[in-house]
Parts: C-alpha cells; structure tokens; sequence
C-alpha cells in the first residue's frame, strides 16, 4: 500500500458505506480492521456490527463479547448472533455447516435491522485460498472465479467484500501500527481443515511462482469470462424462448457454442424453478441433447427433476419429471 | 481402460490416422506406445516417424538410433533431426528453447513428407502437469485450457494429440505387456526443471483431492469457455469493422461484456499484423479505452507496436506506430 496505511483501507470501503451496513466481524485482524476503519471513515453511528458465535470452541463467546466492547467503544451498535445447530454440529464438513449458517444469520439480522450491505473482511489471500481450494475440489473456470467483491443475497441485500484486492498482512499491521487488540482463530493452524493445511501447501508452489496476487488475478479474469457468458446465455435464452411455457428453440441451441448452450440449459432450469444439479450431469445432458437436436432426434432426459424433450422438429419442453414410479423404464435409462 | 488395453490406444488413433501422419517419437513409454499402436492400427507404410535428437544428453543419438530400428522393424519410415542451435544452448529456459526447436523441426519434416498431421504422445498426466505450471506462471482461464487436443499449425498441417484423454500408467502398462522396449529421459527426474519438481507437489495436493483427472477436466471446460469466447468475439469484429481499414465501431465494442471486448481488440490487432502482446498490458488497455468510448473522450493509446485512437464519435482507429522517436511526449503516458 502507498500513502498512509489507513488510506487503502478507508478508500476501498468508501464506495460501500452510502448505503446502511452491517460489519460481520468475527474478532480477527481483518474484520477487526474492518471494523474500525469503517468507524474511521463514516459517522460509526450509522453503522452496525455483528459477531457470530458457533458454540464450537469455549473461548468463542468471550470473543464476541471482546468484539461488541469494542465496537461499544467505536459508538457502533453490536450484536452476537449465536448459531443453535439443529442436532450435534456435523462430524465432517463443520466449516462449510459453520460458513452456511453464519451468512443465514447475517442476513437475517441484516433484514431485521434495514441493512442494504453486509459487509466482509475477505482479503486477496483468503481469495487464493479459496481459489486453489476449488482447484483441489474439481471446479470448473467459473468456480475458480473465486469469491465476488459484490454478490446479491436477494431481498435487496448486497455482500460486498471491500477488502479483497488487500493482502492480510496490511491489515494485520493496520491494527498492530494503531495498537488495536485482535484475537487469532485456533482453527486457522488446524490441520484438520483443508484451509489450514493449503496454507502450508501454498509455499511449496510459491517456488514454481504462484502467489496469493497471482490465484487473485485468475480468479477476476475467471469471474470476468464467466460474467461475459453468463450474459450472452441470457440474452439467448430470451431469444430462444418460445411464446409457449417452457418451449425452447432446440436447433438455435444447438447452433450456439457449446460453452453459452450448456449456460443456456442451466437457465433455463433455473426460471422453470428446477433443482440444483451438478456440472457434470449438466455436461453430459449437453451432449447427448446438442447432437440429437442436430441431427433433428427425438430426445428424452430427466435432469434437476424436469423432464427434458426434444422432438425431431427441434423444439425443447422443459416440464416437471413425474414421479420416478411413473416413468416408462426406457425413460430413465442413460439419463444424464 | 476397459476392454483389452490396446483398444482404447487404437480407438483413440483411428480417427487420425485416415491422414499421412508424422509421428513425433522420443523413444519415451508415451511415444512408444503411440508408434506400436499405430502400426496395429493402420498399414505401417503409409506412417512417418521422427525423433528430435537435441543433443542436449550424451545418450540422446542412442536413443534415437534405438527408435529408429524399432521404427524399421514395424516396417515405419523413420527420420533423426538435429537441433543446431545458433551459439551455445539457453542455460535458463532450456526446456522451452528444446521445445520450440522441437516443434519447428518436427513442423518442417511434416511438410517436406508431405505430412497432413502431426501426432503427439502428450497424455492426461501431461496435460494436468501443463495446468499446474501455468496455474503458477500466472496463467488466466484461456492458460489453463493447457494443450488442446487438435490444433492447426498452419499451412495445412494439424497437431493432434490423441492420447490426451489417456493415464501415462497404461501407456506404460501397453508397452510392458507387449515387451516393448522403451527409455526413461533422465530429466524427469531432474529437479532443475520446474516440470519434475512439480510432480513432487501434486501428491501433496492429492491430499485435498486435487488429481490429473481433475486438471484435465478443468482444461476441457477452460477451452470450451475460451472457444465460446473466441468464436463470439470473432463475430462481434465482423460487424464493429467499419469499411474503412483498421476502423471499428468503438461504442458498440465499449457496450459488449469486457471479456468479449478484450477479445475483439486482441483479434483486431491480430488481424492488422500486430506483434504479440500480453494479457495484462490488453487488460490496461481496455480499463483506459472501453470507459472513454462509453464516455465519448478521444484517446491515443500505443500497445502491440500500434496506435490505437479512439476519436469522441466513438470510432476507434488502428494504425502501425510512428518510431518512438516521432512521438510527442504526451502520447507516451499512460501507455498500456
């Protein structure tokens, strides 16, 4: 960063701050950064903060509450949102469970107290992790797009993460450099999180070149392709739609690269209110689909719980799938 | 593989081999593999092999005569061709050097014999190491789409790689079945090169589920967003040239996706004969251009030994750059 170090901090977080906020703030460098920049840069009254407590470690309520005297201190109104998991926290995943259920409490306190933004502390460095993350995990480019420095939640609510294009180091030293107290989360050196053992992984390609600077720019040129198609598949489809619920003009599909076609599907299932379904499985609908509306073949396929269906003239429906019981055997087979 | 092993080796051939090829063999289990099959799959008369003898190992003649009585026993024709550097070899980047070298050598033989396909042994495993150095080099998704598995090299000629959807291990598994003889190159064990050393990081990777499958999969939908990309762009440059040479519609390139419009400008300058340029540098051309064409302000910019002039109606102009020397001084700042 050049210039004062505050600078970057309160520059980035500016822009947001027109609109009424709400901090996630967990007690670490970055949100705690995050939260007093933010007390820096705008009236701290206009501002909110939450912290959420998962119960999964004993010291994480007295956090929280070291986190709502501070923001107590700053003039910014607190609260600790606790997470009461349905049943015994899961065995496997937890921290997935644990990322799941603390944006459904934020945005539901963000709902109940009028907040447009939620705000993150995400820095570039949690973005290559993330990034390398999906690697390991099998995305495609559009997962390696990473985290968005600005995401809908729906109902009006904005996640915007201000921070992302800093490096946690500057942050970390913004606080030591202002003498603000920090706690650091055990678990982040926890080998039994996948993040935490990343981290060790990260050095050792760091000599062949990679960098956090380096999974943070892919992950903008990922996002910046998979905007551009995601655009492209929408102006489509609304090209493609029949005046009739659910017809799609199969043969234009077809005719589309198969990188907007597969896009197009996938929208389509989304507007009709179809379930979530994998990439793969979207893949492999595509190609048995695309070449049969090609060679103008009737085509059946169940996916996301539509049943999907090309006539030789290439029209496609898209309509609930009967239940399974109810299908012709034939109907299921090879379905993608 | 399923089936008997050879299958999988010949199906994936067959398909090329309707073609004169010539067979690029270094006398490795891969291009072994690949040279036997090919026998098995077509006449051997009607097949080419050549091996590059870079001169870079003591034992790299050797080798090459070894391939070359293989060769002669399947009943192949079978040529040895020299790299002679100009002045001693690059003692940094060897491996690229070889390679370029490689495919020049191997491009020539090609046209001479009068060669309409180039065939490869690249595998699967190939492709994932090839991912995982550009990933490190700093690579955008279209990088990822590491090698593709067919691409024109122009003046007729076609590089196919038809085992790339094949695991290393069974084209070993093929060649020690069959008794087949072939070499290791020391050098991928040598931990000078960044390839070799790379092996040793993908078992750690494994740990988090990352697997040469998965990379390659990663580059097939890296390329078939690339593709869509291309193909897109290509068509929005057909309809933004205006008639006149080197002029294009600047507002309606400032209003398509930015990965569509980076694309467009990157084609064009392509098309008017421009020298290669880098990703960043187009990308800091359009983060200055695409808002002063939306904007209506004129800008000159320099990028790729061009001068591109976008004037406040919203046409953009390309032209070869005047020598620096010609230049005011105004025109050089800020150039992208």
């Amino acid at each position: 960063m050049s210039g004062e170090p505050g600078d970057a901090l309160r520059a980035a977080l500016a822009p947001h701050l027109t609109e009424p906020c709400l901090l996630a703030v967990s007690g670490g460098p970055d949100s705690t950064a995050l939260m007093h920049a933010a007390a820096e840069t705008c009236d701290p009254a206009t501002l909110r903060a939450a912290t959420v407590d998962h119960a999964l470690r004993p010291e994480a309520r007295a956090e929280a509450e070291a986190v709502a005297r501070q923001a107590a201190a700053l003039g910014i109104s607190h609260s600790i949102l606790t997470w009461e998991p349905d049943g015994p926290p899961p065995r496997t995943g937890i921290q997935a469970a644990a990322r799941a259920a603390r944006y459904r409490l934020l945005a539901a306190h963000a709902a109940e107290t009028g907040a447009a933004r939620l705000l993150t502390a995400h820095t570039r460095d949690d973005q290559a992790e993330t990034v390398l993350m999906r690697l390991c995990a099998g995305s495609g480019p559009a997962g390696l797009a990473g985290m968005r420095p600005v995401r809908a939640l729906g109902a009006g609510l904005v996640l915007a993460r201000p921070f992302l294009a800093l490096r946690k180091a500057d942050l970390v030293a913004w606080c030591e450099a202002r003498g603000v107290a920090y706690h650091r989360d055990p678990s982040n050196q926890d080998d039994r999180f996948a993040r935490a053992r990343l981290r060790r992984v990260l050095p050792l390609l760091a000599g062949e070149g990679l960098s956090a600077e380096r999974l943070a720019r892919l992950a903008e040129r990922a996002a910046r392709d998979d905007d551009a198609l995601g655009r492209i598949a929408e102006d489509a489809l609304s090209r493609l739609e029949h005046s009739g619920e659910g017809a799609l003009d199969g043969r234009a599909l077809a005719a589309l690269p198969e990188a907007v076609a597969l896009r197009v599907l996938d929208r389509a299932l989304d507007r009709a209110g179809a379930a979530a379904g994998r990439l793969d499985r979207l893949e492999r609908l595509g190609a048995a689909l695309l070449p049969a509306l090609r060679e103008g073949r009737a085509l059946r396929r169940t996916f996301r719980g539509f049943l999907i269906a090309a006539d030789p003239g290439g029209t496609i429906r898209l309509a609930p799938a009967p239940p399974r019981a109810a299908l012709r055997g034939d109907d299921l087979l090879g379905n993608g």
